[in-house]
């Protein structure tokens, strides 16, 4: 699938692009000495197919038990987040917080309890607020809007700079649908997903199976791709919620089918690379390519290795093209290949060739690392592998956002 | 063996402390605008036995590949290092310059060439300075003394802050047998070996094979348990030369075979820890404890993944006594355990039990948190494995080191 293939436009309104949905983000002072909003709600107007993807922590916060289920039988209406709190390592006070937030939901919006997804993020091992959560309820209730997306996906931040939303409307055969998406992140951004929340939303008519499907084949090239520091957190989630309000089949092996795989794909990879380049202490966006694997999942492991490793980081925020740094991480990557068949670009420059370096310039070199967004190639053979990931620098400000978050 | 089988005695005098082992250290200018030491040299007068264990990382630095060819004979009987520059990645050149290295010290040591080893640590990618260690080899062979440990110490220094060296002396049955040691670590401090060269020398009487059967045994509990970044250098490489000196036999299989085994392991312990202490930026040191894992190996890898994780590390650096993040990272070390299991110990105060938090007081943990020597006890079940892994904080002066390391 390449983007030709692709019809569809970017439009605005996030999650509430899609026909049918609604949302809204208020602040009850979950996060403490804040004033910042806190809680979140999408609704759709009619029952819709909801599929999920979920962190591979074998420790996971209680509302990702509670959207795992849900997303066991398929359908929901409704998902409700909070910031400040991630209700993880909380026992079973946690899983009955989220049934009980769920019903408070509910209640209101005249829905099943089981219909409505839960999403937390902030503090871990702290029991969740629960008056302020149900105030959080009320009020996001009672604030829902057409274009409260903005306001939903601000409430969702915890040491994220900038709200992050999206939405795509994709022109099919048989008419438009349009697929909205909010996501969280900033630290604990890791391979394999990552401290984040997204929800997406999509208008078109698919059944739960198929939308796990392709949410899953989306996330793996998108998500899965991508590093701030490596730590994969207890409560990340991507929920993706399908109304059918556009009317518009997507139902597997139907060619709009592929063409909404395309464009979901598309969509988490543009919200992956928002989350890297908020990353906490972030100044680079850095893309690393790496290719001639011997298949993809060794390039994907080479490419990982130089996105995860705190010397390449500090030397992406030091302006340093050191390659010895990028061959080094390469190297111990865990994939054999000839260190006589290495390869490496800093943009279109190529520093190292066939396991010697080029004879560059280094100030040239300097001068593109100066850039904000740096494309790092990696060839390692000539086999049909590769891969990329996406990663930031390591910077003074990532220590200390991290070393003085609870205190 | 407990530390009561053991009777030794730390010593002065580092590589140079057992029988007949001289060293020199001297500067010659390798390391730019700088007077630091950046040669060294260690003799034995007799010709010694000799076992390396290397770097794992697929591109390997021409030194590694010159010393690996030496273990293979098994015998040498100098040891000449160079900081400054990595002699790495740097083609057919690098094999050929410590070829010349080797046969610039044999020749003024009347030695034949494959009896000497080489280390090399610095920059990647940069041919040797062949004029400026040719220098180095005159003038190391020139100032060559029984007293020269420190010397030789101080000249393998890249961003290490102190010289890092330890002798035992051991009181075996058929007599006295001394180890010696010096290390130089600091950054790129990856488990599975680091930037680190280590040359330790005894007088004891071992054939090459026990002692590189000793060598590995004591290294993978020491400078294979720590960590100080994930970075795993191209020039890892710790070498023992044992020259018989001291006449008493350490041959495999004697009970003082097992007693030198376990010496060497403190030894090597002992420098692993001081490596940790003097890690880039490195503000406390941490020893993570891991037990009740199914086996040792599972053991290991939840230590690993505490021990190396970012978050985990910044909040050491924070005095955050923050157990959400030793939770999660232990969740994602690719361990299948139970998070009920889970406990967590800062020293003796416990901060949760069996998955959920204790109730201790935050003002507790935070005390604790301020020493520098911090014990995290992590148990995920009641199986047999344990391991123990050390590492240092993440520090804003981490990345400014390493942002800045070539510019």
């Amino acid at each position: 699938m390449t983007d030709k293939d692709i019809v569809y436009t970017h439009v605005d309104g996030g999650v509430t692009a899609p026909k049918g949905y609604s949302a809204s983000g208020v602040s009850v002072g979950i996060k403490p000495n804040s004033s910042k909003k806190d809680c979140a709600l999408v609704v759709s107007n009619s029952p819709a197919a909801v599929a999920g993807v979920f962190t591979k922590n074998v420790i996971k916060a209680a509302p990702v038990y509670w959207d795992m289920s849900i997303c066991e039988h398929g359908n929901a209406q409704a998902v409700f987040l909070n910031s400040g709190n991630a209700n993880a390592a909380t026992g079973d006070q946690g899983i009955e917080d989220c049934r009980s937030t769920a019903e408070a939901v509910a209640e209101r919006l005249g829905f099943r309890s089981d219909d409505i997804c839960i999403g937390s993020t902030g503090v871990i091992g702290v029991p969740l607020p629960m008056t302020l959560i149900r105030k959080g309820v009320k009020r996001c209730v009672n604030t829902l809007a057409a274009d409260g997306n903005l306001d939903a996906a601000t409430a969702i931040m915890t040491t994220d700079t900038v709200p992050k939303e999206m939405a795509l409307s994709l022109k099919l055969e048989s008419g438009i649908v349009r697929i909205g998406a909010m996501v969280k992140g900033s630290g604990m951004i890791a391979p394999d997903m990552a401290t984040m929340l997204c929800v997406i939303t999509t208008d078109g008519v698919i059944d739960s199976e198929s939308l796990h499907k392709a949410l899953k084949q989306a996330v793996d090239v998108s998500f899965n791709r991508m590093c701030v520091d490596n730590d994969m957190s207890t409560n990340d989630t991507v929920l993706c919620l399908a109304n059918g309000e556009s009317g518009v089949e997507l139902g597997d092996n139907r060619d709009d089918y592929f063409v909404f795989v395309g464009a979901l794909t598309e969509l988490c990879q543009e919200m992956a690379k928002a989350l890297v380049r908020d990353g906490e202490g972030a100044t680079k966006f850095v893309e690393i390519q790496v290719s001639g694997a011997l298949n993809d999942d060794e390039a994907k492991m080479i490419a990982k290795s130089i996105a995860t490793s705190q010397l390449c980081k500090t030397a992406f925020f030091g302006n340093d093209a050191n390659w010895g740094r990028f061959a080094c991480a390469a190297g111990y990557a865990g994939v054999d290949f000839s260190p006589d068949a290495l390869d490496i670009w800093l943009g279109d420059l190529q520093l190292l060739d066939k396991g010697k370096p080029t004879g560059y310039h280094e100030a040239d070199a300097a001068e593109l690392m100066k850039e904000t967004d740096l494309i790092i190639k990696v060839s390692v053979g000539d086999g049909p592998g590769e891969a990329i990931f996406w990663t930031s620098d390591l910077s003074q400000e990532y220590v200390s956002i991290n070393a003085d978050y609870r205190s």
